[in-house]
């Protein structure tokens, strides 16, 4: 599956049947946001008439193309798709992504077109995404036909059902610097099946997460063993919905997907080993932080932050899912006690800076914290507030210094900040060192949480919990 | 309680007793957020050297003032304090926000000096805030002591046991776009306490909801009397810390709060029919919504969105609350088609726009579902993005017709939006015309749930149910 897949994730050339001049159609948007994105290779427009398209010499059709295309992306109506496919297979086409609409979800007669479709890519070896869906994103190529933004690069792979929530949620999560390796929208899964992306996400290097949101299964078997193999490798974390009655009722009537029991889905989930979430926000929240942080070996949490009330509702969210804030001994109290301001409270975990504004008095607690032997993950407040001309060299150290703990004593540290912070050079320091940031306590005692769950499923096999619904 | 505090909230001119020119420390913040955030009345710093502070006057004792003061903001070293408090007693003063800490927190000395600070000042008729705290923010005056960024105007008061923290997430809400009218950093209640502010808050008409951060009640009895009186007339929506075993330790280091026993404040809190929330954010969101729709007389909920996973995900969203998701009569459904794009699904609710990217189709819709006497509450997705030079009149006018409804049919409308759209006249319009939006599905879900869990008790007299920790 994996070298199959190849030419969808990394395609060196791509053409866009049914490519177009007019703003607002999907034929030119297919064409201006691989340029945007500065798409590595060659993009080849077709259309019958068009001389060039914004800028582009185009053919009138793929066969006319001079050079090699591994990929054709295919906007035009539904009843001219399986001659496309043939011209796709003449040209040496690898792989297909086809938005066009107008098929299986349509009815009988949409089905029968949509088997003639693939009954010729698979007759010509041709791998098929979709149709309906809204196109792919991939980082590695940077080919991005599904946003008209770029996404953070980074390293979840997220495969949806429904291309414009997909869409909708990978914005929101990319806003919050959450980074992404691939988007995936996979339409009415003719060919390839969420079976089929999963095992390929497994195997890519640059997968170090898997989120899917699901309306409805289809082939549970092969996707239950695929999934199996994969979450030994990798987290796989799944948002499905269609979980209450009128949800079920709206599935339906969206993709025609049969929602299925919540109980089954729930224990294909526990086998497998994936982590199931009910809130679509928490599958990211958890996944920016697996793709980047060490696997905690236990529960216990050492949480610094610049002041009382940040640390006592950091406790209640990390107590709220089961982690522990221990109260740390006398003598790691006294070590700590150096780091701090006179009138600091004892630091006996939680750690209140008490408004200490010198980042390096983040660091060394962080750091302290770490080396302790009953803490097993930190989180930390990061020092993104108040930084001028004067303190910002330091800022740079502290943050480098933070940054460093998650290898030097393998365990996660997970940061808390203000969005309003998380920008200027020594935010993207630890951006680009893989410290995750959440504004919310409950959303960093989420991110550990998460950690602490893929870690007990690789240390000892145990059937995944559901994530609580909190 | 009304006329004691209204110096407080509205005072017409103020004093900074301790004001200083150095940047970075409290007495020079607390002259230079009053100017930027174009405090109503004079400032007067008080310095026993300076001559000016920031371009304005200083004189060296708060008697020298030539003209009235009706609050003085007190950041001088603890031991000073009970002679400033004679001070402004002899001037007339009537409200004192006393930031210094070194009272009570620090122990049995400490107590005794903020016994006698309290005893002078209620000899005088000064009421007092603090001391400990982090100052006040009162958009009736423009006085902002709290913050180094000015608050959304809008109808939340929000009163916080803890400085930082409180700054930390109405900072965050402010983002959001949620409006505050107030925000209190209490500190030590040493004079004034929770049970006075809700009082003043409860008769206060530009406060629509309240919202309080406690982390260990005072004078419980006087709390749950006060408290039940405004919640016949306002919510209150309160975040307990201190919730779990650590939690509780570590509000004990930082306020010396006894968290109490949880189950006992949640009786108060239904007793007292205040909206409690498990989780801190949750507060706001409901808050939000609270402070600018009209309650809902029942469950029932119509949804319209662009995709279908939108209304999916909402749908499951509702359901999880325990909302309904009514699927609409055959009547309904082919009023509402005659607005559809022709290849959308039947509209039975939720109602998929199926990509129609006109804002008078969500319009027509939405009103079309206030209209239907089996729905109670709206969610709709609002017609902010794709906005250009072309159709921006009519975004304009679908913008303005939805923001009629509530007002229209005596239902709620909350709107749902990516942050990243929620700028420019489109959004502004609506914002002004008191929608409320949010990001997630579930966040809407939530807020439709709010309104529906206070127009319960305003209904029917019932106990206040707990918010779902969801």
């Amino acid at each position: 599956m994996y070298d199959e897949l190849r030419p969808l994730f990394s395609p060196r050339s791509i053409a866009v049947i049914g490519a177009s001049s007019s703003p607002g159609k999907w034929g030119h948007a297919m064409v201006v946001r691989p340029i945007q994105s500065a798409f590595r290779g060659p993009i080849y427009p077709i259309n019958p008439k068009a001389k060039t398209i914004e800028g582009l010499t185009a053919y009138p059709n793929i066969r006319d193309v001079p050079g090699p295309v591994e990929m054709a992306i295919v906007t035009i109506p539904a009843p001219m798709v399986p001659d496309a496919v043939r011209d796709c297979a003449a040209k040496g086409v690898k792989a297909m992504v086809v938005i066009s609409a107008g098929f299986a979800e349509t009815g009988v007669a949409g089905k029968a077109l949509q088997d003639e479709m693939v009954d010729i890519a698979r007759s010509a070896n041709i791998r098929l995404m979709g149709p309906n869906g809204m196109g792919i994103y991939t980082s590695e190529v940077r080919l991005n036909t599904a946003f008209d933004f770029m996404p953070q690069p980074g390293g979840i792979s997220f495969v949806s059902q429904s291309g414009t929530m997909g869409a909708y949620l990978l914005g929101i999560a990319s806003d919050k610097g959450y980074g992404f390796n691939a988007f995936l929208s996979v339409g009415n899964q003719a060919d390839l099946s969420m079976a089929d992306y999963i095992e390929y996400l497994g195997e890519d290097e640059r997968t170090r997460v898997i989120v899917l949101y699901i309306e409805g299964l289809k082939d549970g078997n092969r996707f239950l063993k695929n999934a199996r193999n994969v979450t030994r490798k990798k987290p796989i974390i799944v948002y499905k919905s269609g979980q209450g009655e009128d949800g079920a009722r709206a599935t339906m009537s969206h993709t025609a997907s049969i929602a299925g029991s919540d109980a089954t889905f729930d224990a294909v989930c526990r086998q497998a080993g994936i982590i199931r979430t009910y809130d679509v926000s928490h599958a990211f929240d958890i996944a920016e932080a697996l793709s980047k942080q060490p696997l905690p070996k236990g529960n216990r949490v050492g949480i610094v932050a610049g002041g009382g009330g940040m640390c006592v509702v950091s406790t209640d969210a990390c107590n709220g899912y089961g982690l522990s804030v221990p109260e740390l001994d006398e003598d790691a109290v006294k070590q700590l006690s150096q780091y701090l301001l006179p009138h600091a409270s004892p630091p006996k975990n939680p750690v209140d800076l008490a408004g200490d504004p010198r980042g390096m008095t983040i660091a060394r607690v962080a750091e302290e914290l770490a080396r302790h032997p009953e803490i097993d993950a930190i989180i930390s407040e990061a020092p993104l507030w108040g930084i001028t001309p004067q303190n910002i060299q330091e800022r740079l150290d502290a943050a480098e210094k933070i940054s460093r703990i998650p290898e030097k004593y393998g365990k996660p540290l997970i940061g808390l900040s203000m969005k309003r912070f998380m920008t200027g050079i020594v935010y993207e320091l630890m951006r680009d060192r893989n410290i995750p940031f959440y504004e919310f306590p409950k959303d960093s005692a989420r991110a550990v949480y998460g950690l602490y769950m893929y870690a007990g499923l690789r240390m000892r096999s145990e059937s995944m919990p559901t994530l609580p619904n909190t």
